[in-house]
C-alpha cells in the first residue's frame, strides 16, 4: 500500500503579509522583510499568497487586516509597534478584531525588567509598547524586549529586520504547516520567446505543477531563461521536469542545426 | 502678493503599485522594483499610497486592479507581460476594464522590426507580447522592444528592473504631478522611547506635517533615532522642524545633566 494513503493529506496552509510603514512607501527606507518572510514561509510549507504595503493610516490598516485575515490561514504584519505616535498597529489590530486594548501586565513586566537591567526610564512613550489587544498572546522579542503579539490568525511583528526575524523564529514552531512545496529549476539555454509555446503546452498537460519562466541575461551567452517547476507531489514534479528537459533538448537541437 | 496665491493650488496626485509575480511570493526572486518606484514617484510629487503583490492568478490580479484603480490617480503594474503561459497581466487588465484584447498592429510592427534586425524568429509565444487591450496607448520599451501599455489610469510595465525603469522614464513626462513633498531628517541623538511622548505632542500641534520616527543602532553610540518630517508647505515644515529641534535639545540637556 503506498505510504501516501496511510496518512490523511495535509491541508494547504496560506499566508498574507501586511507591511505597515510610511517610510517604505516614500522610498526612504527599502523593505528588507518581504523577501526574507517569503523564503522563510516557503521553507515551512506555508504558501505566501499576497503582500500589501500601507502607510501609517488607521483606515487603510484596518481595512487591509480585515480583508486578509478572512482570506488566508495566517496574516503576518511588520512595523508600527514602537513607542512613537506613528506606531498605531496594535490599536488598528484591536479595532479590526473589535476588542479593547490596554496596557498588558505581561508586557509591562517584560519592559520593566528590561529597564531595571539597562537603567532606561519608563515613560509614557515606552508604556505605549505594552498596549496589547485583549485576548492576544505575546510574541517574545529576544532583541529589544518589547513584544509582538498573536491574536486570532494575525501575528504582529516589529519592522526592524533583526527583531522581526527573532519574532518569526519564536512563532514558527507554533504554526500549522502544509506540505512542503518542492521545486526544480532548469536552465533553458534558450530565449524565453523560443520556448514559450511549448512550455504553455507542458503547463496545460501538468495542471498540478506550477511552471514559471524567468528570463535573464547571461553576459557571456546572451538572453537565457530559467524554468522553475513547483509542486507538492514529487512524482508529478519529476514527470513535468522530464517533459521540459525533453522539450529544451529539441529546441536547442533545432537551433544548432540551423 | 505672495507667489503661492498667484497660481491655483495643485491637486494631490496618488498612486498604487501592483507587483505581479509568483516568483516574488515564493522568495525565489527578490523584488527590486518597489523601492525604485517609491523613490521615483516621491521625487515627481506623486504619493505612493499602497503596494500589493499577487501571484500569477487571474482572480487576484483582476480584483486588485479594480480595487486600486478606483482609489488612486494612477496604478502602476510590474511583471507578467512576457511571452510565456504564466504572463497573464495584459489579459487581466482587459478583463478588469471589460475591453477586448487582441494582437495590436502597432505592437506587432515594433516586434517585427526588432526581429528583422536581430534575426530572432516570430512565433506564437512572441506574438503573445503583442496582445494589447483595446484602447490602450503603448509604452515604449527601449531595452527589449516588447512594449508596455497605458489604459485608463493603469500603466502596465515589465517586471525586469532595467526594462521597468526605461518604461517609467517613458511615461514620467506624461504624468500629472502634485506638489512635491518636502522632507527634512533630524538625527535625534536620543533613544526613540525618550522622545516619543514629546514627538507625539508636536505631531498633534502640526497636523499638516507628517512626522515619522525611525530607530536605528549606531555601533559607536548605541540606540539612536531619525526623525523625518514631511510636508507640502515649506514654512509649516520649518516650523515643525524647529519645534522638534528645540525638544531634542531639551531632552539631551536633561540627559547630560543626570
Amino acid at each position: 500500500m503506498p505510504r501516501a494513503e496511510s496518512s490523511p493529506p495535509k491541508e494547504v496552509v496560506t499566508a498574507a503579509l501586511l507591511v505597515i510603514g510610511e517610510e517604505i512607501l516614500s522610498g526612504r527606507t527599502k523593505d528588507k522583510n518581504i523577501g526574507y518572510i517569503a523564503e522563510y514561509l516557503t521553507a515551512l510549507g506555508i504558501d505566501l499568497r499576497e503582500v500589501r504595503l500601507v502607510g501609517d493610516e488607521e483606515g487603510s490598516i484596518v481595512e487591509a487586516l480585515n480583508a486578509l485575515r478572512q482570506r488566508y490561514t495566517y496574516v503576518f504584519t511588520t512595523g508600527g509597534i514602537g513607542p512613537t505616535h506613528d506606531d498605531i498597529t496594535a490599536d488598528c489590530v484591536a479595532k479590526a478584531f473589535g476588542v479593547p486594548i490596554d496596557v498588558d501586565p505581561r508586557a509591562l513586566a517584560i519592559l520593566q525588567e528590561r529597564m531595571r537591567t539597562t537603567g532606561v526610564e519608563m515613560n509614557e512613550a515606552r508604556l505605549r509598547m505594552t498596549r496589547i489587544p485583549k485576548g492576544a498572546e505575546l510574541v517574545e522579542n529576544k532583541v529589544s524586549a518589547a513584544p509582538g503579539f498573536w491574536i486570532g490568525n494575525v501575528i504582529v511583528m516589529a519592522g526592524v529586520p533583526t527583531i522581526m526575524q527573532a519574532m518569526l523564529d519564536e512563532v514558527a514552531p507554533k504554526l500549522k504547516t502544509g506540505v512542503r512545496i518542492l521545486s526544480q529549476t532548469l536552465r533553458a539555454d534558450a530565449r524565453e520567446g523560443d520556448i514559450g509555446t511549448q512550455l504553455g503546452e507542458i503547463a496545460k498537460a501538468n495542471p498540478e505543477v506550477a511552471i514559471g519562466s524567468y528570463p535573464f541575461f547571461d553576459p557571456q551567452h546572451g538572453p537565457n531563461t530559467n524554468v522553475v517547476l513547483r509542486a507538492r507531489d514529487a512524482q508529478k514534479l519529476a514527470l513535468a521536469a522530464r517533459a521540459v528537459e525533453d522539450m529544451l533538448q529539441r529546441v536547442r537541437g533545432a537551433q544548432s542545426g540551423r
